[in-house]
């Protein structure tokens, strides 16, 4: 199955109810899938007139409290940037899909990361977070999907899955797990109808007193620091005796695996630091993974954008370099080796 | 003069010729002056349909060369930043406000300074930076407009002016410095009319091969590290000998200003480093003006977004603290002084 | 039960599946009411983004056989009106429901018939025609909407139910019939999915070369050549020995009602025809019921537009005359009785 | 010159100084060529975002009193009709161009006069009207250019200039005449700035009240009556000793002279009576044309419209007939000139 097929169909059946979206390359498949399923399995799926009017369409539809989620590739998603925010500063959980292409602007239509500082810091204006899933295969993708919607409830918040166009195309066998589709008990705060039984619950991003708001954004700061405790995840690979661990999320991981595995043959002790969560950044387990490193590099499908939170959570307490390409090019394992071999020489 | 007005005033005196905006509190004042000033100054001044159309314009206005500028604040600045990427990967020289109120979502309109990440990291998809310029005087805002232009032209970029509600309603005298409204040359590149004498030039963002786009890119970054290297500005007060250094920007500033005067009559030693250029980030600047000190406290009107980036320039030698208020809270010299007691008990 | 509510209910009754509209008073209780009631009885309602938006999805759902509708108020049909020749234009079946107020531009929110010209003549660019269908009570308005979908379909084009603010608002008993909702067999043309076992089914009103543009619209005038020779429609009263026949239509007809009454009870012998069609305009009909009378009074809630149909209709044979009120003022029955009496003492 | 080149420069000669637009074919020339001038000129060229935009912002420019136009072609005039409304409902001055092409819908781009219902009684909602200009050659469309602004101004409403493809295509001779381009002195209404000095000028079409709205149309109707008495023109061709005249106006006006030329030299006496104004349509004028005729032909690019307004000014004393071809079908001569044989056998 594609990835994003595989997207679509976890979706459906983690109980998403509701599609808004408008089509950009590479995400495609995606919509495709759910415009044909999602009528014949009670769900609604609707082509919006613009990525704004999507994004507002999924705000309007999770208020309700049901499970909702919208898709897009980079240019979409800066324009869902201010309904993003809106969605944040009220409360409402949803999923928002990025299949990352090459930026800036109209840019390219191959895969690239170059959204991780916008996923991760900017996705709009104001103090607020997204928890951002990164995974690296097609059966991560099906995994996350459902975590996705579940963490999404459980916190109140959108959650965005982060793939880019390599993940989307990319065919592998999948598995669906039994998936209960049990959607949290939203009645307590959605927009669903009073029946006349109780008061009006507001969902909603406006506060005229400053103080007020302030309020809420401490509350829902307080929210992310036990997200920042509970829910960070990563996967490690040959990192215990690592001279040089390599930090890469998504697609680019793989291609990480195989320079470690070259790496490796060559008497270079390198390992591979996958964060699965870029927010909340999995601190902790990072520092445990590069407890006997000399040296970290972060290898993306970028200029250079993770590498800062990875320095940041090691406290800087080793060097970091860089290696990555960009605007739609893929780093290939040579690239990558070529690297450690010059890091290791230098870290000896 | 109020600081919105201030900054309009400046804009036309530096031979800005189209605005092109979308009303919304609290740059109002602003876009009134201009909607006044232009036509009699022969220039032009549209309300656009929205604000997404607004930086469109600013877009096609650009890219014949011409001095251009739009404003908003922070909805409308997360709706413009679709194409604030388009006008980033076409290379075009334009003047973006940012008045910054309280978010996220609708959030209050009292001053704020939640856009600082954004404004740095994520002002839409794509790897690219903007020049971003806080003044913290009216004075300076005439003076950074003016700066905000050259340097747009002179790296063919956008800039960003991140002021505040409170810079913008503030009223102070205020001095137009002799502006010679001399443009850059932008006919070299500028789509402005071939006069069946040139081949046509294209202004764009588009490449279909990964490899032209990375090029790109890879060429604009190179233009970003000579502006790191050259253009970073920032102002000190008494760091020379301070033990506590608050690194503060733009009105938020003027606030740790007080808090440091107090502090000292306190005999507590501390300082006030105020980057001007959020990006380039002053990193050298900081690194001269904390040579002394033991410890650097991050004062924001957020919940802590400059931090990371004074930790990073610091390469996290020294410890960095947070104090902030947000949601359109605006810090008081008192709370800013406490938190200094706190921290110079925990220094000595 | 109010009009607008019972339209609602009868359009559910008559299978209509989709309903896509924009909110604009007095006809918001009919999409209130579909709103509630749509999504529980197996159809879809959606609030658009805009007017315009809502009819161009009244167009892509039509196309695939589906009983769709959508209602507005006058200026939002204006808005409306290059969506209705694209639907003209592409043959597709639906229902637009125009709840008229007063105008022009913005005007007044009160009842109003001054858009008999814009729906009989003018709903849109290029030769095409509306069947408009105009009740005078809330059964009739039931009774018409089911009335509507079927010639919708039977004919393959748009037909518009004129009411106005006065019926929509109106309460009065009102019995559902027994309605099959037994859509016509639209799988012939529509583009509802090939299975891959037939050809694609184009619905569309491009005609890149005029010749075969003009074929179509030939063709489909011999449609309505047929329609107006067959479902034109017309109540009488009191018409046989009638000097003065009033034309009258929709709402304003009870009112004419009541003058026909009050001047019989004078001795004036008037009488009322009411066309329950605009277009197909009655026009047999209307011979027949003026074979004894000596002048006809049209009697409309605008500045007089009906009037020119009941010349044309009655080829100048007698004297029309006019009375009526705009703007949303409802005529009063002793104001067409005053008429009446005017032209009797003409007339006789 | 080319028509559309041609009414570009006249509209700005007559003092034009607002062009808002958005682009269609076949109308491109007229705005192509404005954007080129109107800068040059002291003239303001936007191409607005939609039809819809560009509608609203003639309604805005031209309610500062100053001369504006916009210009399309049929679909774009639909989108437009809620605007015009408006702008006939605020009571200001404007042009608008259509450049008719085959519809309904998307249709054809080749030349049509399927859009005489639409300009003459269908314009949007509500009871109101434009005066509608029909030039059938590029001289008079440079006359008619400037008489459509005076008017607009005298009588304070939106002036249409009905061309079509054949004609914005055809290149002709032309002469500017000496235009003085004074404007009319609209200190009185608009809303141009108060300077402190009067109380503001609203320019609208709200009213609460249904009394204070009918109050408003009644008066526009007053200043209507004044036009039909005042404006009506038409041309006449060896109208007086002939059987049968054609009506016909616009490009069609033209075959139909050459059909009437070829008729006369078979003996068949034949005149041609060409309304220069649609609205007013020229009553007067035609009951004198055909004082002497047994019939009249109406001769149009569409499916029969004009017919109606010709049978209705001849009080449907002698016969009127039809023929025309439609979406963008010219008709021939020859084919006119067959009508004519056939009718000139029925009528001896």
């Amino acid at each position: 199955m594609k990835g994003n097929e595989a997207l679509a169909e976890a979706a459906i059946r983690a109980g998403c109810k509701c599609f808004f979206g408008y089509p950009i390359t590479p995400q495609t498949e995606l919509s495709e899938y759910l415009s044909k399923q999602m009528p014949k399995r009670g769900g609604v799926f609707l082509q919006a007139e613009s990525e704004v009017a999507a994004i507002n369409m999924v705000l309007g539809a999770g208020g309700t409290g049901t499970r909702v989620m919208t898709s897009s590739s980079s240019p979409g998603i800066s324009l869902k940037s201010e309904g993003i925010s809106y969605i944040a500063g009220s409360d409402v959980p949803c999923l928002i899909v990025n299949v990352e292409r090459g930026g800036p602007g109209l840019g390219s239509i191959q895969p690239s990361q170059q959204d991780y500082w916008q996923a991760t810091k900017g996705l709009g204006h104001g103090d607020f977070r997204l928890i951002i899933l990164a995974p690296n295969s097609v059966q991560e993708v099906v995994n996350l999907v459902v975590r996705a919607f579940d963490l999404a409830e459980k916190y109140r918040m959108p959650v965005m899955l982060l793939s880019d166009g390599l993940l989307g195309q990319m065919m592998e066998p999948v598995e669906f797990p039994e998936i209960s589709a049990k959607t949290a008990d939203n009645s307590g705060w959605a927009a669903c109808g009073t029946k006349m039984q109780r008061e009006h619950h507001i969902v909603n991003s406006l506060y005229i007193e400053a103080n007020d708001l302030e309020a809420q954004v401490k509350k829902r700061y307080e929210r992310y620091a036990v997200i920042e405790e509970n829910e960070s995840d990563a996967e490690t690979y040959l990192c215990d005796d690592a001279d040089i661990v390599i930090t890469a999320f998504g697609a680019c991981s793989r291609i990480a695996k195989s320079a470690v595995n070259k790496a490796r043959a060559e008497g270079i002790k390198a390992g591979l630091f996958r964060p699965v969560t870029l927010w909340p950044f999995p601190k902790k387990q990072l520092l445990a993974a590069t407890k006997n490193a000399k040296a970290v590099l972060s290898v993306e499908m970028n200029m250079g954008q993770m590498i800062d939170d990875v320095k940041l959570a090691l406290d800087c307490r080793i060097p970091v370099e860089f290696t990555g390409r960009t605007g739609g090019v893929i780093p290939s394992p040579n690239e990558v080796l070529a690297k450690l071999r010059e890091m290791n020489g230098g870290a000896q």
